[in-house]
């Protein structure tokens, strides 16, 4: 996830927190160094943070203090790039943000460990920020929720490549968990640890869940026009066959429709069933997509997720935290324009 | 791990406790198949679930209810079984207690991802325990730590073997972190739960290295000479090349003793070097190793910590769950005999 310059102003203070104590966190961590060196090379990579932003401004917005969640927030991106290391090896990706991916550097063995020992970093820290939460093992109970359901939105969506049946539908419970979830688990771990009541909570969780939702479906749609500027060749998901509700739907809707050319059914025959779709292909998708209207469609619905989450933030007190979600929400979704 | 049947009989209860809760823990994962069908079929292999019983009888030898430790030793088991199924893919093994490994019976990648929700589950379970526990937190901070040393402990085997430069010291600080310290946070876990002082914790966790130590070493021994009734070829350590605390002593009184052979030294140099020792090279070996008074050092070893354990468990005030503690590490170190 990128972020948009215009409305980072405001959060650059939580990012310079965050990188200080990942810092002073992961220096406690050295040996073994075939264990440590890919944990710290994730590090260097920097990134925006989008996670840990998310659970210090979830603390605040409930009114908490973000130094507490500092230690947790972290523990959060140590979960997410624990799930970028192991899935770049099961997707056999080479590249991770313009860098090799490190069962390349490495190997697969190394990527493994240096996964699995992020949990137990993440773990420690967590409990540095839980012993200030009113209920510290919410604390702890959120990050387990979060880490067995990108596990299974994973396993999903290595499942959907296998199977010719996949619904539309199915495509939205895979990426709330295998997406969203984490962006929920972030601020259910700040609301926890600032002491949240269980409303402020769920409209957190609802906030960050329907925001995740906007922001897959968008980036599934960006990825159908590429962008020179991410540096993403046009179609790529197309050519991988991957399940999107894009495709999902457009093959729905080509079966259904008694107007359907031949041809149509042809392309989304050999979608579901597996059968690789090349570069070639991907303007006649691009035509069909629009076609048949799911490229509106998807439109709307980006629309009507992201809508529904700056409503969630609305039932929060009023607060500059509160105004910040927003605009990191918002610095989110402005790729599309 | 496996026990001798005569001491099992005050540990049955316990065994069945904690078959019947990982059964029920176990009907709440069930789908995706893909994800939760590996993890089934791992715990459908049964096993001595030592680290689980070390879990209730320590709660219980601090005046806690085993009861209430419970769904924690159930995540020690999960942790235990998630580095059984990480390391076997880092080890390329084909067969674990008799039957495929899951990277071998699915693939690496359900290996990789069933592995890594087997750590969501067990944080989910421990939570349910910590809440017994007068300082919950103190039960997942010895989890965290037991996963950090165990990736520690793997990462440093890894690195043995391509090293020469390895001392018979550094074996122990491997194998500490590798075998001993998951039995070590078994022991922590169950005195955290049962509201447990400092010195009864850190005695528990003293015999729980120890044993650990003593166990590890012997399995060492027996390796040597292979076990029909285990299935293990004679000298399989030796033909995989690796750094026991037997074959690092051995190289250092090789080299350090003026009278010996050329060919003791040439052995050594290889072993050193990480070239294989086949085979043919096992019935040299073990004549080496005895010569060089190596079997008898490390029996002496196994004898003082096996002691040295024991003695730890007098600390504690005696009760029938002592006794069993005592049992259960006799029980595992009587494979000697």
């Amino acid at each position: 996830m990128s972020l948009h310059d215009s409305h980072t102003d405001t959060l650059a203070p939580y990012r310079a927190m965050i990188e200080t104590a990942l810092v002073q966190a992961l220096d406690e961590f050295r040996e073994p160094h075939c264990l440590y060196d890919p944990v710290h090379y994730l590090f260097e990579a920097g990134g925006k943070r989008v996670r840990p932003v998310l659970t210090l401004l979830a603390c605040e917005a409930v009114g908490g203090r973000a130094e507490h969640a500092v230690p947790a927030s972290i523990a959060i991106e140590l979960l997410h790039t624990f799930t970028l290391v192991h899935d770049d090896i099961m997707d056999s990706s080479m590249k991770r943000r313009g860098r090799d991916t490190v069962h390349r550097k490495w190997n697969t063995n190394t990527a493994i460990l240096s996964g699995d020992v992020m949990m137990g970093m993440a773990m420690r820290l967590l409990l540095r920020s839980a012993e200030h939460a009113p209920r510290p093992l919410d604390v702890v109970d959120a990050f387990s929720t979060g880490l067995i359901d990108v596990c299974d939105g994973q396993a999903l969506d290595m499942e959907f490549m296998l199977r010719s049946d996949v619904k539309a539908d199915e495509y939205f419970m895979m990426i709330e968990r295998k997406t969203a979830r984490l962006l929920e688990t972030s601020v259910a771990i700040g609301a926890s640890i600032g002491g949240s009541d269980p409303d402020q909570r769920d409209a957190l969780q609802r906030f960050a869940r329907e925001i995740g939702l906007a922001f897959q479906m968008q980036d599934d749609i960006l990825d159908v026009y590429g962008s020179e500027k991410f540096g993403k060749a046009r179609g790529g998901d197309i050519i991988e066959g991957k399940r999107t509700w894009l495709m999902l739907e457009c093959c729905d809707r080509v079966e259904n429709a008694p107007h359907s050319s031949e041809r149509d059914r042809q392309i989304a025959a050999m979608f579901r069933a597996g059968r690789p779709l090349t570069a070639e292909h991907v303007d006649e998708v691009i035509v069909m997509l629009d076609r048949h209207g799911v490229m509106d469609a998807a439109t709307s619905i980006v629309e009507r997720y992201t809508h529904s989450a700056y409503e969630a933030l609305l039932s929060l007190p009023t607060s500059a935290s509160r105004d910040r979600l927003h605009d990191l929400a918002s610095s989110l979704m402005e790729r599309t324009h």
